[in-house]
Parts: C-alpha cells; structure tokens; sequence
C-alpha cells in the first residue's frame, strides 16, 4: 500500500511510521517538514498537497492541538483552536481526501482517551476528541466506494511523558510503537467506524 | 427551584418547560421569544441576559441547531453552522452561566442519539453531539461549588417527525413529554457528568 501520514514528524507520527513503512510505501507530510507540506486547517492547502502527492490507499493523521489550562480560565478563543486545528483539520483530511484515495481505502484519524476519561485542564481535548470519534461513526456510514474511517484513541505516550505527564497522573503511559499498532489494525484491517483504542490502555 | 429554560419556546423546550414549572418557576430564554432574550452564539449577549435574570437553580439549554444534508455537498462552513450554535453556544452558556448559578446548582445540555447511533446526512450533528457529551464529562470534573452538569441525549420526538422523520427512519419517536423527563432527572437528580438518554429509546 501507498500510506500518507499526516504529522509524521511527531512522536505518534514516527511510530506510526515506522510500523507502517515495515511493510509498505508512507509519504510523509508535515506543515513545514516532511516530504510535502499541508496546513490542515486550510482545505486548500490539503488539495494542493492531496494534488502533488497522487492516489494513496491509505491516510493517516496524527496532526492536531488543543488547548490545556485551567477551567477558570477558559474562553470560546481557548476551545476555538482544537476547533479549527484538531477537529476541523482532520474533517478538513477527510473532506478533502477522499476524492485522493484509490476505492475500499481508508482514512485514520486521532481522537485520544479524554473522550471518556477526563482530566483537569482537558475539556477542551476532552470536546475534540469526542467529537472526532462521532464524527467517525456518522462519516463511515457516508463514504462511497468503500471507503473506510476510524479514529485511534491513543493515551499518553511515554515519549510525551516530559510534557504531559503532569497531567495524567494515574494514566499509564504506552510506548509509542503500542499505540502505532492502532493505527496499523485500521489501515490494514477492514474495520469501519471505530474508535481503535491503543494496545495496553484498555 | 427557580430554574432557566434557554430554547423555552421550541418543541423540546416547551415540554421541559412544563414538566419543571409543575414545581418549580420557570424563566424562559430565546433568541427572540420568552421572558429574556439572549444569542447564545455570543458570550456578551448570554452575560448581558444573565445579568437581568439573577441567580438560578438549574439552566437547562434546549437551543441550537446543526446542518442535515447530503455527505458529498459538506464543507467546513457546513459543520460550522453547529460549531458556532448547538455547539459553542451551550459551551458559551456554562462559560458564562456559571457565576449565576447558586451553590449545587446545575446545567442541562442537549446533545442526541447521533453521536452513538448515525443516520444519513447527520454527520455533522453526530459530531456536535459528541463533542457536547465528551464536553460534560470534562467539565463536569472542574466546576466549582458543586456545579453539576448533564446532557440529554433525546432521540427524535413525535412532535419533529414532520421535519425529521424522513432522517430518522426507523428510529422510534417519544413525545417530547416523554423526553423532557430526562431533563428532570438531571435537574432534580444528583448525577453529574452524564449523557442521559430519554426514557423509550434505550
């Protein structure tokens, strides 16, 4: 297979990467690294990539920010960037990629844990990924030519740990490559509409 | 309980409405119609309408809408449309409501069954379903003062089915009465954090 992975330079990214280039073709694009360049949150710039890049069989996103901080300090701005970045980046991926991929491919996009399981300073994740993970289930019953769709729910990563860590205290942290096996169970599997949760974090 | 009924006047309102003022006072809250008038697009205008109303209760949130329509028209204005009203404008009432809701006091959301159970042409409402009930469980962890929050989770209700039912084939309407249950059940319960789903339809 012919995989684009969208945010490749990332720590999901390059585990996911790595598992999936084992056995087939990755492309690799980036907003300023990689082998082609896309902002996700301009439809336009992803068409003009998708355009470059040609027919892949797969896509995968593991691009996206949200805001953290505290709940008294929350604004509409604060939820607006996992809005425009997160979550309408990756329906932006979708939106614009599926005329990209050959028929019966697949698109798998990221979501993460705080769907279900909050934490302090992560409503705004927690909106986005829920979000995500709905808009999974309602687009795979829309997708022609067999298209396929599922978000990976990772939960932290223990590469992430320095940064996160303060936040998911009590969560167990999963190397990166277990979470990349999500994302490989999607693309090669014939799943649709799921939310794949990481190996190790169930 | 003084409780305040936002989207007082549409079918889902005005049976919350009655449900609740058997036994408590109700202040009704539209865009145009009820006691006070308020955009809940707009943090100002909610300020502004909570201000005149005083401290309450409960403020229950029966508003916003969300795009229907054919999977290959979406755009990102499109799902934009939900974003900014069913979306944001019930984030924007608890962001905003907050300081006047008494001790213990709580809110009630309005999300759907499309965030679980999808139908044609509502991938944009099953993305804002989710995101409000991921939303809930978040936040329902970081109020204060032992602030609850809820959302309910209606399927489509009798009074809809002749705008709706042509979407929703197969599904079993509840009266709205039916429906309005679930929203007392989150304001005069104890819960907190829950996508409460309307009696008849699990």
């Amino acid at each position: 297979m012919k995989i684009m992975v969208i945010g490749a330079s990332g720590a999901l990214g390059t585990a996911v990467s790595a598992e999936l280039s084992a056995r087939h073709e990755t492309v690799a694009i980036g907003r300023t690294s990689g082998d082609f360049h896309a902002d996700m949150r301009e439809l336009t710039s992803l068409r003009t990539m998708f355009q470059k890049v040609g027919k892949v069989d797969a896509i995968v996103c593991t691009a996206g920010s949200v805001h953290f901080g505290p709940w008294s300090e929350l604004t509409p701005e604060k939820f607006e960037l996992g809005l425009r970045d997160k979550l309408m980046g990756q329906v932006n991926v979708v939106l614009a990629g599926q005329e990209f991929l050959h028929d019966g491919g697949s698109f798998t996009l990221t979501s993460g844990i705080l769907s279900e399981d909050p934490i302090r300073y992560g409503v705004a994740a927690s909106l986005v990924n829920g979000a995500l993970e709905s808009f999974v289930r309602g687009a795979a019953i829309e997708l022609a030519r067999g298209l396929r769709i599922n978000a990976v729910s990772p939960t932290v990563i223990e590469e992430s740990m320095s940064s996160f860590g303060p936040y998911f205290r009590g969560y167990k942290p999963v190397p990166a490559s277990h979470a990349a096996l999500a994302y490989s169970k999607s693309v090669e599997g014939k799943q649709t509409g799921l939310a794949i949760v990481a190996p190790d974090c169930i």
